[in-house]
């Protein structure tokens, strides 16, 4: 990816709580049939991704194992519009631009075909979101009879991710002054973007 | 990607809404150097993408002519709980999901360095971008002075993507009854996402 220092995200807190506000990833693989992409939902658990795909997917067939893929987590973008800058009248020497923040994982993916492997990923996902999303009235797995949880097991291929290189771009205006910046910020509040282009936090 | 027949976007006029509707795409190509993957705002004009990038950007430069390119774009996306089921008390035989739209174009990638494709992609992408950000206050490339403009064009790299396929996924509860895709739905309420899963449009 296109990287210009600027926007480099350095602080790898900040990376992190990324991929933990967006998880639904985007799995990239080059395979015989050409580019593939899927789009799964993926947590960082110790140092690997985590996730699983249908069986009925055939990505866990096409993949040898420790295939290089690339996993991109996608924040909030927005246009922007030049005038938003309140120095735009001094000069008028200023152009349009996007603002976007990404990480690319990039890294080894294995297929994990076993039962417990399969109910520790999906136990971890589920437990996460649902707390996430309902709090104390989480849905939980033992809320299922035992014969269909089996069978939805039996569905699934479990993987991980081991990280070769995490790459984290926070473009948020930190290459203007920061009342451009924050002049662009307020144009787009409430937005999730503009309260990372207030604070971009890089180390 | 994996597209269950439930999923597949088949109206062709939903699938260029969903990109014209989320421009920042992801590019990704398999270069010599491995997966790679850009983020930059496209846009369809008649049959082709198109879009440019900083002439930094060294995409142009370890491409080939005629390249193959995979463009993602992605609409909104959100975890759906087991607990938005209407009828989950009748058996308990729910799980979680995650829903979302995107649009994969495969396709073929040309760059252009002459001034005058690069300044006919600018002016089509600013002129849609800003007069939806805008309306009649919409910013225009004249507002710059000429010599900054000609400096802003020679830092860029035109391009465009011939698409060789398009695929359209709206993950969206089709696989469902109705009253439980509009509970979910509802529970997600007010969101772009909600709104799509009460009307998934497919042919």
């Amino acid at each position: 990816m296109y990287l210009p220092q600027d926007f480099e995200q350095t602080d790898m807190s900040v990376v992190l709580e990324l991929i933990n506000a967006a998880p639904l990833a985007t799995l990239v693989a080059y395979t015989s049939g050409g580019l593939r992409a899927d789009h799964i939902p993926l947590m960082m658990v110790k140092d690997r991704l985590i996730g699983h795909v249908a069986l009925a997917n055939d990505l866990h067939e096409i993949l040898d194992a420790n295939h290089d893929v690339l996993v991109v987590f996608s924040g909030d973008n927005a246009y922007i519009s030049p005038n938003w800058y309140p120095s735009k009248p001094d000069t008028h020497e200023v152009v349009p631009t996007w603002n976007y923040e990404v990480v690319h994982v990039h890294g080894r993916i294995t297929f994990h075909h076993d039962r417990k492997s399969k109910l520790a990923v999906v136990g971890q996902l589920m437990k996460v979101f649902e707390t996430r999303t309902n709090g104390n009235a989480a849905w939980r797995m033992s809320d299922m009879p035992a014969n269909f949880m089996e069978q939805k097991l039996n569905g699934i291929v479990a993987f991980e991710i081991q990280p070769t290189r995490i790459l984290g771009k926070s473009k948020l205006s930190q290459n203007k002054t920061d009342a451009d910046r924050l002049g662009a910020a307020e144009a787009l509040e409430p937005s999730f973007i503009a309260a990372r282009m207030k604070n971009p936090l890089q180390n």
